[in-house]
């Protein structure tokens, strides 16, 4: 089958990958669009050492089990539902799981994944294929209300305007919470105005002590650093940066001010699904190029670029 | 008269220095007993740039206003009570406040000292001298209830052995959690489990990820980084490490494992002075030495030293 591996010499278009075996509890999915996330780039740069097929935002079809034909989303994390952490209500956590093209599991970027039943989400029918390829990064901007209690009085600054910015942005706006989104592209921040979410460019702005919450989207070293600058004291930073690299930071501030800093990950995916289906959130404006499979090298280049927001690789055509 | 100063060449014992003049709201507090903390050894490293007189642990005879005569203690933040962050009941966090000893403010290594009344706390008869001078400490301690919600069945490490690890463990023992104190000094993790609180040298444990909590009071860069290694998945790092100097570290872990950090400063005295009169935290065992204040840059010398706990100057003998 054809696939997008990470190889020890880097990202590769095969045709000739081998289809998926499945294990115990396990289903095929002919995949139909899969979207290229900002883990995927660390990936690449070596994040987690990775080797494999790349991909794990995806919807496809079920070829096998019980939602055979039907369009399906997957969450992420494929873990083992036995340990102490899967019993505690953890799964997501499970220090024996793989995870969808990031750790010892073949992702989504090919004609075929095996995933397990259990991780599967029919996709409603309101909401279009292109648009459930956001189910899985939406979710993981969910995740930050599962984990934080704020106030509709709050006012939230949203750092960095790239995929995850805007989806966390639509998500927090929601609450009735007033949301500030900094960014460094003009054209990314119009495109929130256009949800009536208030913007800033980064290097026109100097942070004020204002935001009772920050989110950190900028995938950057300096994000947590440039959101205690935000951040009144006893305010809440939350993390979504994940980086390949250590860097170097004074946590002096967060002890003086006392900061609350929670790292968030994968979210839950009903929510996520609920919000496509009832338009709650527009991802549409965030697709800025569909390719087919065979041009995933150039996909790739593209979403490396400083305009691009979501690219999605069209797997079926 | 008397005062241990800290000047531009360093620490130095001085008999000339000016008695403090008071400011509206202020009184006079004749200094009893005062503790060297490990926040005066970083200030002495040149931590936030402080110039003035040490000190903010100590416990004196308010020769004004309305506590005339008796003994107090005093919150070290001196507050504006007028802007939006005192306003919104966070006067700790005041952007205008100085800090008695560490910002802007004389502090407490000196015959008189001169605070706002709003400030002091009056010492239970049954709180000795020396015990009253660990309110502040102890407040920093309690301060850590206030900021986290656990359960009696949580796991709790606490990681450094010296003056703070010995307060926090004694604090968090009262809610019925587990605690652990792993630390790097035989001698002072055996007055722990004197308190019937387990302990563990660093170099003979190596860490296994069953902490619901970690608190940090390691006053080194890696306290964090160790930290993160006991924590179970979602569970909470309590910082209590102020420190000069940035440091390198990677915060993918926090983001991957969904880790709260909590920064975590000064703390409330009532809870603290109750415990003390109620004999609810032991602090006497604590004690490494008590110097007159001549002897301050001795005191001084010893408190840094790998042995020592609490360092007490004696400055009205």
């Amino acid at each position: 089958m054809r696939a997008v591996v990470l190889e020890k010499s880097g990202l590769v278009f095969r045709t000739d990958y081998p289809e998926p075996t499945l294990c115990e509890g396990e289903v095929l999915v002919r995949v139909l669009r899969a979207g290229i996330c900002e883990t995927d780039l660390q990936l690449i740069r070596g994040y987690l050492g990775f080797r494999g097929v790349l991909g794990h935002e995806f919807v496809g079809v079920a070829e096998t089990g019980r939602w055979k034909g039907r369009r399906v989303v997957c969450e992420i994390n494929c873990s083992c539902h036995r340990c102490s952490t899967c019993q505690s209500g953890l799964p997501n956590h499970c220090p024996n799981r793989t995870v969808l093209g990031i750790v010892n599991r073949d992702g989504c970027f090919a004609d075929l994944v095996a995933v397990p039943e259990r991780n599967l989400h029919a996709v409603p029918e309101e909401v279009s294929t292109d648009e459930a390829v956001f189910a899985e990064p939406l979710a993981a901007a969910f995740e930050i209300l599962a984990q934080v209690s704020f106030h509709p009085k709050d006012r939230v600054v949203v750092l960095g305007d790239g995929r995850l910015g805007h989806l966390c942005a639509q998500v927090l706006k929601q609450t009735g919470a007033d949301v500030l989104v900094v960014g460094k592209h003009a054209e990314k921040l119009k495109l929130l105005e256009q949800e009536a979410i208030a913007t800033g460019l980064a290097d026109q702005l100097s942070p004020s002590r204002v935001a009772d919450l920050v989110v950190d989207c900028t995938g950057s070293p300096s994000g947590l650093e440039q959101g205690l600058k935000w951040l009144k004291p006893r305010g809440t930073l939350v993390l979504k940066t994940t980086l390949a690299a250590s860097h170097t930071l004074s946590l002096a501030p967060v002890v003086i001010d006392e900061i609350t800093i929670v790292g968030s990950r994968c979210g839950p995916f009903r929510p996520a699904l609920d919000a496509l289906a009832e338009k709650r959130v527009n991802v549409r404006p965030l697709i800025s190029a569909v390719l087919p499979l065979e041009q995933a090298l150039e996909a790739f280049q593209h979403a490396q670029s400083s305009t691009a927001l979501k690219v999605l690789l069209a797997v079926d055509e």
